[in-house]
C-alpha cells in the first residue's frame, strides 16, 4: 500500500450508482487509494458497501457514509433532486460541507449534474457551472467540448470563463500544455456568427490563453481545437447530434453493405468488420465517451459512464483529485497561471 | 414540347454557378421547360449561354440576361455581394423587380444566400428568411432543418414562422400531406430548453401545425420528425456537425477495419465496401445533400449542389417553381390552409 496524503480532503465516490455498483464501484475506489494514492469516501448503504469492502480485505481503510436511497439510472434531472436520502444527495452533501474534494458517480449524467448544481453553489469568481466533455477525434487526440449542458443561456463572460476551465481540464486531464481553444460558431469571417459568440470572441482575444479563433460543426472531431466552447444549449445538442449521427452513419453503412453483397457467407471477415463497427460506435456512445465534468463548482464533479468497471472508476478518482486541487479555479484569479501565447 | 404555362413568371436560372456549369446548368434549365413545363430564364454571359442553347436547338426558346461576372465558388458572403455584375446580382435583380418568380443556383450556399438577403426583401408577413435542408434519414426519408443559418439570432415568433415555411416546404417538395415538426432543444421534459426554445415552444402549440414537441440533437437523422425548427446558428452548427460527424465516422471505420485485417486482399469485396462507404459519405456532403431552400423572401431561391448535372437542376427548378406558387406564404396568413392535427 502507498502512503497516502491525508491534508487534502478525500474524493467522495457514489457507490451505487452504474451498471457494475456497488460491487465494481467499491473495487474501482480501493484501487484509487491503493494505487494511486488518492484519499476517497464512499457513499452509498452501509451494509452493502461494507461486505464489498470486506471483501477487499479494506474495511477500516476507506469510510462509508451511510444512504438509504438510490436515484434510478432511468431519473433525468429534477426526480434526483427532491431523493434527500440518495447516495447522490449524502455523497454531495459531504463535497458541500467541506469534507470532500470532489465527486465521483456512474449515475445517470442529468441526475448526477442536477443535483450538483442544487447542491454546491459556485467556485469563487466563477458565474455559472459548465459540463466537459472529452470527445475522441481522428487525428488520434481528444478534443474537449466544453459547455455540454450545464449553462443554456450563458453571458459572453460565462464562455469566456468555460473556456480557461476547459483549458485547465485539458492540461490536467488530457496533458496538453498548452491547449488551442476554439469558439463554436458559423464561419471565421468577421461579422459571422451570433450575438454571444461575436462577443465572446473579443474577450477570448484578451484571455490568457491559445485562443485558436472560431471553429465550426464540422471541425467537432478533427482536432483542430484541443478546447471547444460553446453554450450549453449548442453544446448538448452538438454532444448529442455526434452521438447519433455516428449511430446513424453506421446504421446506413450496415444497409449499404448488406445491399452490395459485401456480407454474404464470410464468417471471420465479417464478424470483424461487425467488431469493427462496434467499437467505433462505443467510442462516441453517450455512456462510454470518457465521462463528463462538471466543472466551476465548489468541488469537481465526475460523471463516470454507466458501464464503468473498477479501473474506470479508479481513473474517475485520479481525474477528481487532480480537477479538485485548485487548479482549475486558480487560473481564472488575478494572477493567471499561464501567461498568452500570442 | 408541352404547353408552357405563361401566367405565371418564369424561374431565373443562373447559368454560370457549379462545377459542370453553364453546359450542364443550360441543358437542365431546356429540360424544366421541355420536360417539366417550368418557364425559366438564364442569367449569364449572353455568347456563352446562346452557345449552349443552340447546341440543344433551344435559342429563341428561352430568355437570357446578360450578365458580366461570375461569382467564384470560393467566395462563401460578403465578397459576392458586392459584385453588381454578377450572374447572381443580375438574376435576384430579375426576381427583386418581379420579372422572375425564384432564382435557382449551383453557386456556393453562402454567397447565394448572402446575395439573395441583401437584393430580396422579406415576403408579406415574414420576419426573416430561413434556410431549408432535407436531410436523408435512417427511416428512409428525409427531415427538414429549417433554419441551417440564415438568421442567427431569430425571436420566439420567427422560430414559429420557420415551423410554417418548413411545413410547407415538407408538404411541396417531400409530399408528405401532414409533416410532423420538432422543436430542436436538449430534452422533452417541461423547463428544458432555452429561453428561445421554452418560449417558442408555447407558440408552436398554437400553430395551425402537427407539433411533435422538442427533439434531441440525436434525432435529427432518425425521421423522428419530419421538419425541426431550430435558430440558424444552431442549425449551421448542425449541419455541418452532421457533415463531419459522418466523415469523421467512416474514417475511424477505415482505421479500424485497416487494424483488424478485415481489409487484407480481397479485390471484390473490399471495392464493394469502399464504394458503400463512399455513397453513405456522399448522402450527407455539403454538396451533395439535395440542396437548400431560402425561405421567407420574395421570390424562394433554391441553391442546388455544386456537382449537380442537368437532372438535379431541372428538378431544382421545379421545386422552385412550386415553391413560388405563394402556397408557402399563403399558410402564414390570417386563413390558413391547414388546420391543427391535433
Amino acid at each position: 500500500m502507498r502512503d497516502v496524503p491525508t491534508a487534502s480532503p478525500p474524493v467522495v465516490v457514489d457507490a451505487m450508482g452504474g451498471d457494475h455498483g456497488p460491487a465494481e464501484i467499491v473495487r474501482g475506489a480501493v484501487q484509487a487509494r491503493r494505487e494511486h494514492g488518492v484519499p476517497v469516501v464512499l457513499a452509498g448503504r452501509a451494509g452493502v458497501v461494507r461486505a464489498e469492502l470486506a471483501r477487499l480485505g479494506a474495511v477500516g481503510e476507506i469510510d462509508v457514509a451511510h444512504a438509504d436511497d438510490v436515484v434510478p439510472m432511468t431519473e433525468r434531472g429534477a426526480g434526483a433532486i427532491r431523493m434527500a436520502r440518495s447516495s447522490l444527495a449524502v455523497g454531495l452533501g459531504l463535497v458541500r460541507d467541506g469534507a470532500g474534494a470532489a465527486f465521483v458517480s456512474a449515475g445517470s449524467t442529468g441526475a448526477v449534474a442536477a443535483c450538483a448544481v442544487d447542491r454546491l453553489g459556485t467556485a469563487p469568481d466563477i458565474l455559472r457551472p459548465a459540463l466537459a466533455v472529452a470527445l475522441p477525434t481522428t487525428a488520434g487526440g481528444a478534443t474537449v467540448l466544453i459547455d455540454a449542458g450545464a449553462t443554456v443561456d450563458p453571458t459572453p463572460e460565462m464562455l469566456a470563463q468555460f473556456a480557461l476551465l476547459g483549458a485547465s481540464y485539458a492540461r490536467l486531464v488530457l496533458g496538453v500544455a498548452d491547449p488551442r481553444v476554439g469558439l463554436l460558431s458559423i464561419g471565421a469571417e468577421p461579422g459571422k456568427g451570433n450575438r454571444l459568440t461575436r462577443r465572446a470572441e473579443a474577450l477570448l482575444r484578451d484571455l490568457p490563453l491559445r485562443f485558436h479563433g472560431p471553429v465550426e460543426g464540422g471541425d467537432v472531431l478533427t482536432g483542430v481545437a484541443d478546447v471547444i466552447v460553446t453554450d450549453g444549449f449548442t453544446g448538448n445538442v452538438v454532444l448529442k447530434n455526434v452521438e447519433g449521427t455516428v449511430r446513424a452513419t453506421l446504421a446506413l453503412l450496415a444497409t449499404e453493405v448488406g445491399s452490395s453483397g459485401v456480407g454474404d457467407g464470410a464468417g471471420t471477415r465479417d464478424a470483424a468488420g461487425a467488431e469493427a463497427l462496434r467499437r467505433v460506435a462505443g467510442r462516441y456512445d453517450p455512456e462510454t465517451h470518457g465521462g463528463a465534468a462538471l466543472l466551476g463548482l465548489t468541488g469537481t464533479v465526475v460523471v463516470a459512464h454507466g458501464s464503468s468497471r473498477a479501473r474506470t472508476i479508479a481513473r474517475a478518482c485520479v481525474v477528481a483529485h487532480d480537477l479538485a486541487r485548485g487548479e482549475v479555479v486558480a487560473r481564472l484569479g488575478d494572477r493567471p497561471a499561464v501567461r498568452p501565447a500570442r
